[in-house]
């Protein structure tokens, strides 16, 4: 592993995606939320993404500078065309609009069509905690994930994020996908060599399976939960629920039809929607009763469960966002460790783009 | 089992919910609400439950002509106090309310405060498809769950519905607790003797154990997962996510002083809001598209997902709503299974009101 400083790499990032013809505003954003991927410990979502995003874009599968347009709307809800933009910029700007409608209707809920992957999900959902607010996020994906009962991949990993502010205490930040893990962790165990645990993934024709290495057989993933037996199927509600809100309410491809995020697979055919689907929240607090009260009650509830009895052997119980916040301290700090694979591809794509980048981080002059 | 005619049991909840007060519009909601548990196969929801809430309004805890109240409200959401009443009565109550925001604002969010039990989650999402809208319904319940990596009891089974609109398909309907099982299912295991699958509940200093009476000795339920090598701790999020959104944006009890639904237990003390919470939602379809696209794109999301292939073994792929449908039509014609004990408690309580009740239910005239 090669640390480099976090603002190094969100400078480098936001002027690569300048090269690609974002508007700087838009490139700054969208380096911002492959930043956070970085700190938040979601390393596969963060630059380690993007020699893939430029490859979509080469392939003109991705506009890097999009008109965005709102083709549809309410006092608390709208529909974004993100006109084949970068999921980076079109949810932020989706994100910004549910909260503007949530300062005059209560809530604000915006569907996107037609954009692109999105980056972490939790990122959209915490921009409204500063303006008092819960945020939602959610999106459909490449499929992977295959039904209960069936052995068709058909659902992604469709992760949903939910933002919730505190007074003193962080925030309480939900950001999972509805499958038993992210795909990350299998590649982990590759490396390492190891089996994966029983309801992680099946194998091509349905059945369990511990290979680590099951999905580039032709298996799939499993919804949260695993098997019928475990639960599996309300995963596959959840899925279902994402790819249906974030696609089917507005206009993009849902199921099986979601274009895939690598370039070497080509999207299917006969899409039945406009590229990939978002969908964006925001609940403003005092909608419902005064911000302070509410923040109070977070404060107890957090503070409640983080005092919970820990089971035999557990050092202490965790709230939603705690690991990822750690780690965001820590990596502000000490730096964001990147395989050396991932900084072969940065080299790559600044030599394709013309632009500096210094292989080996201790010569990184702070600024 | 003695299997009843589903309007006898019906009409009979409510006439015994008159009896305790209630008016008749809602005493009849209040039964249909029950009735709907009975048909959709959740038993232990529908008429079982009715006892129950006879000894909660017997000990003052439950008020059977309640005064609701709007307390707070903006374009797309409001706060309804519940006075203390059915949650059969509050939620579908606070869900129409949803319903008209929605016809208005696009959507319509109601948290609920100083209620009580609410019967199935679905039922009240299901309200909403009618109207051609998304429907949402959520409540908190009596602590029975521990969050990840504890042994504390301080999540009920906190369950999530959602209801969406098809064309010429049935409606996609989830109703699914956060925990990899409902109580119920332990039940079973314990009148057949056998033991429960790892992951569905740990013993009492938090440790994996396969024994069905583990709740009973002290031990707690697990979030949807299971452990945190399954993804428990996702399953720990939906489940807090639900709770907050239910109690603490409404001010009634959440995690560990919510009242619990059993009369032998007192509530705790030092209540930090008032009664249980729910949380109930209305999107209205044409907010974002018209609704017959809406409609025919969930009709062919749902052909697919239909016509995924099966696994090995398999016979067919559901979609979420698919098993309680088909159960509700075989127990529209066949009747509704009772357990001796559902049915003495029954012929208790007709005694209790001066109510006639049939225990032969052959001896039923149909109407």
């Amino acid at each position: 592993m090669i640390i480099y400083p976090s603002e190094y790499l969100k400078d480098f990032t936001a002027e690569l995606f300048q090269c690609m013809g974002c508007p700087e505003d838009q490139a700054r954003t969208a380096a911002d939320c492959l930043n956070q991927a970085d700190l938040r410990g979601v390393d596969s979502h963060g630059v380690a993404r993007l020699s893939g995003y430029v490859r979509l874009w080469e392939l003109k599968r991705l506009n890097a500078s999009p008109e965005m347009k709102i083709i549809h709307e309410t006092p608390s809800t709208a529909v974004l065309d993100g006109d084949l933009g970068l999921g980076l910029v079109t949810a932020p700007f989706a994100m910004k609009l549910a909260i503007e409608k949530a300062k005059i209707a209560g809530t604000g809920w915006v569907a996107v069509q037609n954009s692109n992957h999105y980056g972490i999900a939790g990122y959209h959902a915490m921009m409204a905690l500063e303006h008092d607010m819960i945020g939602i996020s959610m999106t459909n994906a490449s499929p992977l994930v295959a039904p209960t009962f069936s052995k068709s991949r058909f659902l992604g990993t469709n992760p949903i994020a939910v933002a919730i502010p505190a007074l003193t205490e962080p925030p309480f930040v939900i950001d999972m996908a509805t499958t038993t893990v992210a795909n990350g962790k299998l590649e982990v165990l590759q490396r390492k060599g190891m089996d994966a645990p029983l309801g992680w993934t099946q194998d091509k024709d349905g059945n369990p399976t511990t290979d680590a290495y099951s999905l580039k057989k032709g298996g799939s993933m499993l919804p949260l939960g695993g098997d019928r037996e475990h639960g599996g199927h309300k995963g596959y509600c959840l899925g279902a629920m994402v790819d249906i809100f974030s696609a089917v309410l507005s206009g993009a491809n849902y199921g099986p039809w979601v274009p895939p995020f690598v370039s070497f697979l080509e999207p299917p055919a006969n899409q039945v929607g406009k590229g990939i689907g978002h969908f964006l929240g925001a609940i403003r607090v005092d909608a419902f009763r005064p911000a302070t009260g509410f923040k109070e009650d977070m404060d107890n509830w957090i503070k409640t469960f983080r005092n919970a009895e820990t089971s035999t052997g557990q050092e202490r119980v965790l709230i939603p966002g705690d690991p990822e916040r750690e780690l965001t301290f820590e990596r502000m700090k000490n730096g964001i460790p990147l395989h050396e694979q991932v900084v072969a591809d940065l080299l790559e794509l600044s030599l394709k783009f013309g632009l500096k980048f210094i292989v080996n981080p201790d010569k990184i002059q702070s600024k």
